[in-house]
């Protein structure tokens, strides 16, 4: 349906030779649906001149006042309530897939089929199965695809696997890896479809497992095999929309888990959404044979690092180093706004965006910067692997 | 001049009756001038529905070639490269300071004689009469005036705020307050603007000063007295395009302050340019009867307080609390995107410009939240009774 | 044999009859040797009036020289080469055993079976059975024992369990204790006895591991399983004596563990001495359903605490609380030396020696607060359970 | 008067011939003579072999009946009520005065005249003549005299001066120095000696200020002018004995100063009293031409250091190094107990007991590491000059 007003139109229709336009179509119009709508509007000046001025053709959600509403906001020219007619639009070249995880495999399935690229909120899938699906499709189809692992875009992370790929902390020991929030800590919150095994597949696992499974493989490599355990601590919650009836929580609020790297390394993988203070506590830890970094989202702008033979020798310890300077990798052009100031998440969001058209206009791998949805997959057999020694008690190895 | 391409322009061609739009006049096109260009982009979007959707008619720069670039680059329709074009815009209603300290009076003081709203970098003036001029300006002209100290709208700053005002650390015994950085550690780093007397007025002072002055001024009160003194430690630095002339250093490299306030308190007031390890060390302590404050830019998304009687009495402590949550102050609409995610230094313009678009259209107060050329006169005043006392080796009151 | 000098005799003749005196004997002069025969010495005036005056009888080493100077510098009255004669020697009624891991079994057997009360460094035996031979000497002579888990004695620690009994907490979700240092990260660093399986048992495991272990029963409860996985990263190390040799390392440089405790609570359990920038980092965390607890004995005068419902609502955090107040618990008398200042490893020890004389004396029981010999049985359980595990690549239950 | 018991006698009679006794008399028996008795206990064992061994000949204090219970806790053969006892006592070589302020002045002199060597608490005397006229004293008697600045003890600190020393940080542009308590937060709190001007000279100025100062010239060099202010905050507080009877409070809860280094460096100098959260919060930083140091006593055992130009680039940042390395400067023989784990406020009394009986037995100089009388005057010099500065609202010159 089109939208009457165009307030707010992020990129204007331009007529200028040299900087192409790229047709988008957005699914979800929730928190990612505008954090993604955001970067779209964002990346078109942010970095200048832009790989590509981002048209944002029409978002879609299943009500169609509360989308029509987000379209006007962002500037979407028109906005639908069936998915199936953004693959049918053929102004649009990019589908950004921002809705919950029980609708990423068909609308993605279609647009890869339909030839357009695709932006995927994580996990890729709610298991490998479902996941495996999505990436054949986007390979068959020769499609680009990015899954929004967005994390790897902070600078300080970028600049971890950076020490790590140089060699910096030598040969890799150790890699613990953690997500801890509070959101779920309220025994009162209501239920959301993030504990719906159906909508989500799983808890803590997929949802915050997922980023820590990421990092770990961005970082270190490929795991080897996992042994966890898991724990839902609250077993009912009541109905968002009906208070008096309660739901059965049927995912995890936490898991635990050894890991085990091909390279040898060991560490541990863990989430949880019942520890006080902790408001999106990403962190880890490396510990290498030559130094050691550590890495926490809610400091976000820096990076601890130890170099093991420091000099002078009586003042060796962690360095808490501040990354928003010129010289920090891959990040020349985004500091343009920023000078040496603190940057926030939605960076994150708008680099990632930043990345993925240029990939399509300059041609360019998604991998190894952005993940792919070969990561997707790949990230999604661990969260299996992970749940499997849940149920076995043993461990599981990691077979992609 | 007009824009030939219109590519990147922010807000769209209003149709709709019930958002206003209001037009933009910008002066400047470097850091500042881009940063606030931003802010007017994303505000459109980010407050929904905005008090107005800005319409960027055009910025203003010395050089043509890269004010045309700016103007393409944020979508403004138009560019000049003399400021009295602007002034006699009549598109413009929010004329947009963000030059050097140089052209901030005789611009604004034109302005305000045009009628137009006044959005104006930190510092006012460069020294406390050129301030008052430029206020005096706007108070005759009855326009409504902001002045950019942006860090009032960091979320942790405005809950120190309210901690006070709420009566909840007691009766005010310190302020410290200090900003510090490494910009100037670099001997070899070329003259700049910012050292230069005529351009900047003065060093730390006026640029980092003044922001520890308002804040200190936001938070505690009005000072009564400083004794301070001053260096320069680089007497000499090379030209920025001639590097084989030296330029001499006029301005502080840093500077010390005790200052006493109205209320009795006492502390100090410090920056530097010249600390190894700091990047935008802009941080406070505020200790009262009752419990006490810490906050650091560097951090900013985090305010520590202690309460002197906490319970339980074997854990009092400086609590470490992360302020992106809903109900924090003032900020409901700002996390509508970042739900509880760490937000960045851009907010801060962002936001600042919402609010002045508010008080503009919705005839608000611009005080006490937002800074105004009154307090900008004041923090001037308080820069030139530091500089004098840095002269006299005297106390000197601050005398409004 | 009789010291010819009594240079540093600890505490003196007592001609007092209030304040009974406690023949000491000590096995081992290295590192532990010295730190509780400090403590002996330090307990006769830190705690006023003390329970008893250690009268110091007797050390015993292999070094007949080494022995010998020992006991001058800190006024053992005798020195022995062979243990047997610390057994033999009637003044002696408290016999420590401050020894390699592979001589705690067979003087800590003799002297229980000679009715001397046991103070023994951990862990207790080697493993599970050897250390279950020690226990049940000592409850079959029913003589008083305590094994030298001296973080027990740390204040901050001390504190943890206390807000864990008085339910400040609530239930427990999660424990992750972990002990990092940096000890063998250097691949020329000599072998060690610690290194080597017939001395040392295990190695992270059972040296650094059953601090973890005890800390996790002691202020969280009994482990139900454990599933681990360890590493050698280093496989050969030289002699110490013999540099030109190379021996095999045969126990393990770090594991990784997931714990399942009796009430449900989940976490991690870790050790690593290859760690960059750790020093003595022996931490935990516990999260509960009403708030969370940091230590990390690097700080130790620090216990981080954040209560969920904490008031006011806007800076709920962590509160860093410095634990050497005078109402912190237990601790009244300690601090009589120390006002509010910082206090060190040390004192763990002379406070954990107070303990064991106060035990002796007054007759109470070493449990809960001390650790006896039937804590260190079950952390060898614990142990174990992680070394089959780390062979059989499942989840072993924890069976006393 | 003769002590029954000698109970706790800390160092035997030595008829070893060559490790020399030497004769140990002590006014006082509050916190720092409890303090300074356990230094001398511990010294005959810590550091082995010692330079001599301490021999407690007798204590001194007002109550006949809390000094005999002192003397017998510590092992002191003999207790006095006149300090002029001591001065007759030919036993005692070393006078330790660790009484109030106003009682250093007469003991010190009576005890230099005497031949004794001095270990006098900090500050020397309650002003700068009184601080004159110690010194001029010991000067003229030619003994050996410290003051117990022990803070120049703590291993980081003396670290930190290497690193200054050594040009590591380059040339000085900054100190900043601040001691911040929450002692006399509570108005409650009643009146004590340390607020009485008669008995302490000044309040926060000469209490905690001395300690700063004496880092400041400790670690940096010499002041050459300050400028300050200074509050009490609660003017009135209820006697100790009698509660209901209030007393003025006369000296200063607080200052805050500018400072002027003879090399060219500015900073701060401040106390307080009545600060939130802050248990020992003794606290430096320094910045140089090359790099940046940061102390904080409540973390006594970590130092941070930043190289402007450290390697690798994106890394810098400050370290945070524990010093409690064997390499650590000075302290090899320090940690023989204490391997790498943490060390308290304890030891560096410890240390500065045994750095004075080293200096007297082998004729070492007391100064650069040892404070002092005429540090101890220079300081009261510093105290008097901010004094000073508060009443006239100039900047006061430091003349020596």
């Amino acid at each position: 349906m089109q939208i009457e007003s165009n307030i707010g139109q992020g990129a204007g229709r331009a007529n200028d030779d040299d900087i192409p336009e790229i047709g988008v179509g957005m699914l979800g119009y929730g928190f990612m649906g505008k954090a993604h709508s955001n970067g779209f509007r964002k990346v078109a000046y942010t970095f200048w001149p832009p790989p590509a001025v981002p048209k944002l053709v029409a978002i879609c959600g299943r009500s169609g006042r509360g989308t029509a509403e987000t379209a006007r906001q962002f500037g979407y020219s028109k906005y639908y309530t069936d998915w199936r007619d953004i693959i049918r639009d053929d102004e649009i070249e990019l589908f950004d897939n921002s809705g919950p995880n029980n609708i990423h495999a068909d609308p993605c399935i279609a647009a890869a089929a339909a030839g357009k690229n695709i932006l995927c909120e994580k996990p890729l899938g709610r298991n490998s199965i479902e996941s495996r699906d999505i990436w054949d499709a986007a390979k068959r189809a020769g499609i680009r695809h990015m899954l929004a692992f967005n994390f790897r875009f902070v600078p300080a992370i970028a600049l971890a696997r950076k020490l790590v790929q140089d060699g910096v902390v030598g040969h890799v020991y150790h890699f613990r890896g953690q997500f801890l929030g509070n959101w779920f800590l309220d025994t009162k919150a209501p239920m959301v479809w993030r504990l719906n095994r159906e909508a989500a597949g799983s808890g803590a696992v997929g949802d915050l497992g997922s980023h820590v499974i990421d990092l770990a493989r961005f970082l270190v490599g490929e795991p080897a095999s996992v042994s966890a355990t898991k724990r839902t601590f609250t077993r009912e919650r009541a109905l968002l929309n009906e208070p008096s009836k309660m739901a059965r929580v049927e995912v995890d609020d936490a898991f635990e888990a050894v890991v085990e790297f091909k390279n040898g390394a060991i560490g541990t993988l863990e989430a949880s959404t019942v520890c006080s203070g902790r408001q999106m506590h990403l962190a880890f830890e490396i510990d290498g044979s030559k130094g050691s970094i550590r890495f926490n989202l809610e400091r976000m702008n820096e990076l601890e690092f130890c170099l093991a033979d420091d000099e002078p020798k009586e003042v060796i310890g962690f360095r808490d180093a501040i990354v928003t300077k010129r010289n920090d990798p891959l990040y020349d052009r985004w500091f343009d706004h920023l000078s040496q100031h603190m940057f926030g998440y939605e960076g994150t969001i708008v680099n990632e965006v930043y990345h993925f058209l240029d990939c399509i206009v300059n041609r360019r791998d998604v991998a190894p910067h952005g993940a792919t949805f070969e990561d997707g997959y790949r990230c999604a057999v661990v969260c299996d692997a992970i749940l499997e020694s849940c149920e076995s008690k043993r461990s599981v190895e990691v077979d992609y």
